[in-house]
């Protein structure tokens, strides 16, 4: 089974917290409980422009990325926490 | 007797919950009593574009999809729980 | 006398709930005593588009559609009740 | 003294109670103290479209309308209720 | 000393309100206390339109027009009140 | 140091009540406690147009300008008050 | 470990109050115990514009710059203050 996310929205596995503060990344406010990290699963083929051509994401999956601890929908897949969020609510992209 | 939505409506019917455990997918935040999957039945002929012309809609007939709980207008045809949203409010399309 | 819309506003004239309920079809929530079907009598030309052109509606005179029951404005016609809101407002089109 | 509404505006005098319910026209819900159809007596030229010219309005002096209880600013001209609201807010021209 | 507009604003000498009345204009709904006629005694050189260029406009200086009384902001200058508002918020211009 | 506005964004000057007082100009409703007259001392480089390019502001470094008094961000240098506000927030030109 | 902001999003490290002080600006109203200037760190490439390529960001890495104190999502990286705002929340950039 596939989640294909639809326009600008963007499929994401929650990191658990462990993994998360290994990188030496906190999010300080209160927000220890809820992993704000993420590893893009799928993405959607982004709205469309002016001329009527989706407009391509800048997140690819597989991308790790931070993410605002409101955002999106929770999904839970296959017993792993997903949530589905606008490629818009996406803060940062991590890399190494 | 046929339902036709308007521009980007689609009229989506709900999948029984018991289908969508099997799926393994799990809204978590007390939406239980709600599905929250079904196919879509029909589709508008999309929104005009800058040029007046509609701009066609990403899912179609017997996609199925993902929607937030409070997404759309319920209507009952012949008994069963269909609802009418607008694409926009399509978080996902599920493939196998 | 005739009522005309203006731009992308519709005059439709509501269907008594019982040829409503013989269509098989019901607004669940609530909204027994308000007919949510109706016919469409007369249509605005449409809204300008960027061009300056009216953009044409996609119902017209004759059309069966279904609509919100908070939708659009009441006002009653030589003792039939009508109502006069936006083709957005329209959820669908019903065709046998 | 002339009244010259701006852009998408129009001067509207107010129609008496008793004239309106000739017309067999009444709108329901409470509104029975204040009329709601007028006649125009003067528009705006439109407001700017894309290319700068003003966008010519639907209606014009003379045309009888209908528009919402809460629409526009009352004005007393001559001792006369007229009120100055946008074309926007117009429902629809009445003819016979 | 004087007060240049930016954009599309507008500097309006309100009218006493002995004046106002010989024109025959009351404002009926209690604002009585405060008089809604004015003379423009200065423009802005318009918003800019899509091609950068102000889009000029519609009122001039010296005519008189009718405003809201809750519109823009009060100044006084030397000793005569005056207000200035976006020309958008300005209903009519009365001519005689 | 030198403080550089970003966008359409200017750094003001507050001109103190005195200097104010004398110009004629007061701002009748309580706000006799904050100067709402200043000295434009920098200016971003505008908005981007459609093109892309950004639209030139028009208040320069310099200008007497007046403005409401719940614009923008406060802002001491060198013990001088100061603000920075877009130039949207910006009312009027003073010029003798 | 990179964090690479998104479109129009900025990385910002925080600096401390200290270092604030000795420039000269204070930001009056109660905000003495948050620092409000900070060092750029990082920027998105830019929103799509209508051409659909990104409108580049007026600040770049290494630019020292002021922010409203409720601007942006507060994130710790390696011990250090960091936040993640939209450029369109810096108010100016300070130069020497």
């Amino acid at each position: 089974m596939k989640i294909q996310p639809l326009y600008d929205r963007v499929l994401i596995q929650r990191v658990p917290s462990e993994e998360k503060t290994s990188t030496g990344i906190i999010i300080p406010d209160t927000a220890k409980e809820k992993p704000l990290e993420g590893i893009v699963r799928a993405t959607g083929k982004g709205k469309p422009g002016d001329d009527g051509k989706p407009v391509a994401l800048q997140v690819k999956e597989g991308d790790k990325v931070l993410f605002g601890k409101y955002s999106g929908t929770d999904v839970t897949i296959n017993g792993e926490e997903h949530l589905i969020l606008r490629e818009e609510e996406i803060l940062a992209v991590i890399t190494d």
